[in-house]
């Protein structure tokens, strides 16, 4: 299934040219300077719905241009940059999306840049084109789709400086978005990531060839210097692991060069690759628009500019999906985690997930796992299949399962520590009209959760909920995980921080069989509702009913309300009898924190 | 303390040169050509004892001179580069040892190196002064020492490339090195690490004003290409998450240039930085010895150069202690951690550390916590105190290390994994002659362990013992851990794989105590040997005796003494009359692999 979707195409495609009508004074950027023409480099693959409420905009990378998927010429020559997501039954689903994409102002592919002709002295404007931003770079795409008649977009879709631009999309233009995809990308640069800019810039001002920007003409480019700031780039978009694996120590045969020269270059692959990657860079890209393009980037802060990322986020109406890429260090999880957390706090519409992704950065461009499945399950579906009317419960989680929808007050909003599948927040939907967000740590649930159409969040319960603000939700429920997890009780703290009320289910070390098997057998108990060898169990943190009683009666929690399941006969002869600990195998509680006088 | 011995210094201090007499030939290099001159500059520190046995070596790092202590005219105004670390009191203490540091072959701080006068021409050699590899550069340090009349040295000490050279010294004198300290190194650098060398010679050979290495005399140098080498470098130093602490995107005034040069500088602090890093840099470093020692530096591999790293580490007899910096993202963690594993495959003795050090890779030059200390404690005290005679032994485990020691061969090679403060191993060394090593995961337990003369590795037990070759020691103990790990069914195999037997001490849950609070309170069992509440207990696998000898059945493992610990009089009468689950708290058991008839 997967090899068919990397098989199929959007076929034979080719850029064309938007010449954008503006205003006699021309465009107005954001740095008040004015553009006197404004020409948009763009592909389109798909078709526009009669409704047209089916337009995905393919937010560029710094370098990329207007091609990103099928073909020019034939498949294998020059597939787009982004062929991997785009195309027929693929992660952007071209069957049924109507899918733009362009190339950014500043560039140097088609889109007016330092290279264009000013209209003005009939030259190429050189250091005369106006200094860019995040804003310009995405109102002249929008300029763009408006131009071909679109006003609102199903999604808008970016990584790296891509992911920047959708975020800019989603909070300048809210009406505009109907869900927002960020990958890898942050609300900021980071230190390293600017310092890495600045020398890439410094080294191409260096370059005598660059002549204070206006160089075209003179028959010479900045190669040197451009051809530098490529290679400290590529550094950054490789993770250190895959660098040693593909490259490590190995080496050639002799270098090209000679005399001193040849002294300092190596014979190492390493070096020949970042030849061979500047080299062709320098071919197909202008010095100047890297200027251009990575200042904007460099100054686009979401934080300096709104006060905070959840002021930034406040604005918001898409449905959001950010994520992060695991061994990216230019655009690290962390930063991607950042925006997720802020969203949420801004009380939006978020999922979040961490794709394993060893190749780093640029992991997004290749067809790494998981990436255009959770992009294909995120997307609104034009012709969403049905959902199946009853949901079939896990059987031994069927009494539990109903304990706990019958704990939830209707119309509620649910927090799903350790969600799993979604099976229990699609329930919830169903039969409490709840509205629910799952947090699991396991990537084929994330994916399956996002399919069912509810938020999650891929992370650690252990780890914390920081992210959640206090008192978001109505109810937390945490599903047979307080035992696995290495801090129960602060994990019950947070759970009674984030939500006014929590469910906990666990299982009962008290019941009878665990007493008499460690009582007569002199044996950890195995079976029921703790099936695991004590050397290989994740329960971690065994406990009683009792136990849990006397901790939240020490932690100031009360138990609401309690439901005792039982595996056997004698087990509920036993709850019958009052003797719920021993009789109990599982126990739903409804919790919350005791009303103090404090 | 800590303060006391910042304040101490090594006082005022001048570099020498030392005009090495070569043959007629001059000094052949190991790349077959011939220096014909050869000056070293150097400082020493302390006072060589009568026996000249108290001498140790300071390897340089890339661009630090001679001066590495004291200071030449003020104690503000120019202390040396490692003044943190040399001075009486210090971590390298100039009241025992005879400390010398020189300038590095290659360099330009006073040993010969390219910008030097060639005497066959009277100019500066240039591009004509010699390639040079990390042996030469090593040779003639040890050249310096012999003409300072020392033939041993107590120990070699260095951090990053000084750490290379350290390696070499203790690889190819063996017989001429007490101790080796190598901090923050590797085998070999990385592709990553590579990658950065090798665009920054690109930005300096890039730079018109290199002159294909032939600058001098021209009144102008490489300084941009040098600058931006430093720049990059110096990104590589810091942490990311430093760089985010001291930088940020905090900014300052305008840019100092004007122009389109101004559009493309920012004014973030970051730049600011780089750029007066680098203005220092050019101002005292010259960019062919830049080139020189940055090619020794990528083409030093000793991997490559002797098959593997434990036939590399084979002639070694020198006692080890490797150091690695948790946030080194150059020479990284586990870069160190391999030539540590290395050294154990090889026999060597060998202590290995992790040091939390959030600065990165330069960390090492500023106090860092711990490492003063753990130098220290590693190097051989030429007046150590008389140890104490006997142990106080902590009267709780008194029992149960009774029991281990009767069961520890005498002269055994000992591995205690969860060392703790190694008072086992001390003990273990008295009565029974055992030479030990410790592994234990807190740094204040391996600072006591490497004090107390024994070696230690800093490690998580439950990531695996794989450092360790099969059958390495003759007894492996695991004291009071197997309950805390993750896995402690693959830990027990790891045992008895690294060790021809194990000593294993757990604490018993099947203790009569513990199955009568279950069975008639219905709560976990809180005392004893098991002190915690269930909610934060570290004891996350509880077993019973039985379960133990379950799965030593299970896996193949014949125990083949048993010591059965008591708490209370009940407990030796349950134990007495043969009821050991039921009467033991604490389980001392000595185990080894069954033998099978395959």
């Amino acid at each position: 299934m997967k090899r068919d979707r990397e098989d199929a195409s959007a076929g034979k495609t080719a850029t064309q040219l938007a010449r954008i009508p503006l205003p006699a004074e021309g465009l107005r950027l954001s740095g008040g300077e004015f553009l006197p023409e404004l020409v948009v480099a763009y592909e389109t693959y798909g078709s526009l719905s009669a409704e047209r409420d089916n337009a995905v905009f393919i937010c560029p990378t710094l370098t990329s241009d207007a091609h990103a998927a099928g073909y020019h010429t034939a498949p294998e020559a020059d597939p787009g940059w982004w062929d991997a997501m785009i195309g027929p039954d693929k992660g952007i689903d071209t069957n049924h999306y109507f899918v733009v994409c362009a190339n950014i102002l500043g560039g140097c592919k088609g889109t007016s840049g330092p290279a264009s002709l000013d209209p003005r002295t009939g030259n190429p404007y050189g250091a005369a084109f106006p200094l860019i931003t995040m804003d310009d770079i995405v109102d002249v795409h929008r300029l763009l789709l408006r131009h071909l008649g679109i006003d609102r977009v199903a999604a808008v879709i970016g990584g790296s400086l891509g992911g920047m631009q959708a975020l800019n999309w989603a909070i300048r233009y809210p009406d505009s978005v109907g869900r927002c995809v960020c990958i890898a990308a942050a609300a900021n640069l980071s230190a390293q990531a600017l310092a890495f800019d600045i020398v890439g810039r410094g080294a191409i001002m260096s370059d005598p060839n660059w002549r204070e920007g206006n160089y075209y003409g003179t028959g010479d480019t900045p190669a040197d210097g451009l051809s530098l700031a490529r290679q400290i780039g590529h550094i950054t978009y490789l993770s250190p692991e895959m660098m040693r694996r593909k490259f490590g120590r190995e080496r050639h045969g002799e270098p090209d060069e000679s005399g001193a020269r040849a002294a300092f270059r190596s014979n190492f692959q390493i070096e020949r690759y970042l030849k061979y990657q500047s080299e062709k860079f320098v071919d197909r890209f202008d010095a100047n628009s890297y200027l251009y393009i990575t200042r904007a980037m460099d100054e686009s802060d979401l934080v300096e500019r709104y006060g905070s990322l959840e002021a930034a986020f406040a604005p918001v109406q898409a449905k959001m999906l950010i994520v992060a890429l695991s061994a990216d260090w230019l655009f690290p999880p962390e930063q991607s985690r950042e925006l997720a957390n802020a969203l949420l706090r801004a009380g939006k519409r978020v999922s979040y997930c961490l794709l394993h992704a060893p190749h780093g950065h640029d992991a997004f461009l290749v067809d790494i796992e998981h990436l255009s499945d959770v992009i294909r399950a995120f997307l609104p579906w034009v012709n969403r299949p049905p959902a199946p009317e009853a949901l079939p419960l896990p059987r031994d989680r069927q009494e539990v399962f109903e304990a706990i929808t019958s704990m939830v007050q209707p119309g509620s909003r649910v927090l799903d520590l350790g969600c799993g599948g979604g099976d229990l927040l699609t329930l919830l939907a169903r039969r409490r009209n709840a509205v629910g967000i799952g947090v699991d740590i396991d990537i084929d649930n994330v994916l399956r959760v996002t399919d069912l159409g509810h938020d999650v969040f891929q992370g650690d319960i252990d780890a914390g909920l920081a992210m959640i603000p206090d008192n978001a939700y109505d109810c937390a429920i945490l599903s047979e995980t307080l035992q696995v997890v290495r801090q129960p009780r602060a994990v019950l703290a947070e759970l009674l921080r984030v939500a006014r009320e929590g469910i906990v289910t666990f299982p009962n070390f008290g019941n009878w069989v665990n007493r008499l098997s460690l009582f007569f057998r002199g044996r950890m108990p195995q079976g029921g509702a703790l099936p695991f060898a004590w050397y290989e169990t994740p329960n971690i943190h065994l406990f009683t009913l009792k136990d849990f009683q006397d901790l939240c009666r020490m932690d100031g929690i009360e138990i609401l309300e309690l439901t005792c399941t039982s595996d056997c006969g004698l087990c509920r002869f036993l709850n019958a009898i009052g003797l719920r600990n021993a009789g109990t195998s599982r126990v739903v509680a409804r919790v919350a924190r005791t009303r103090t006088k404090r």
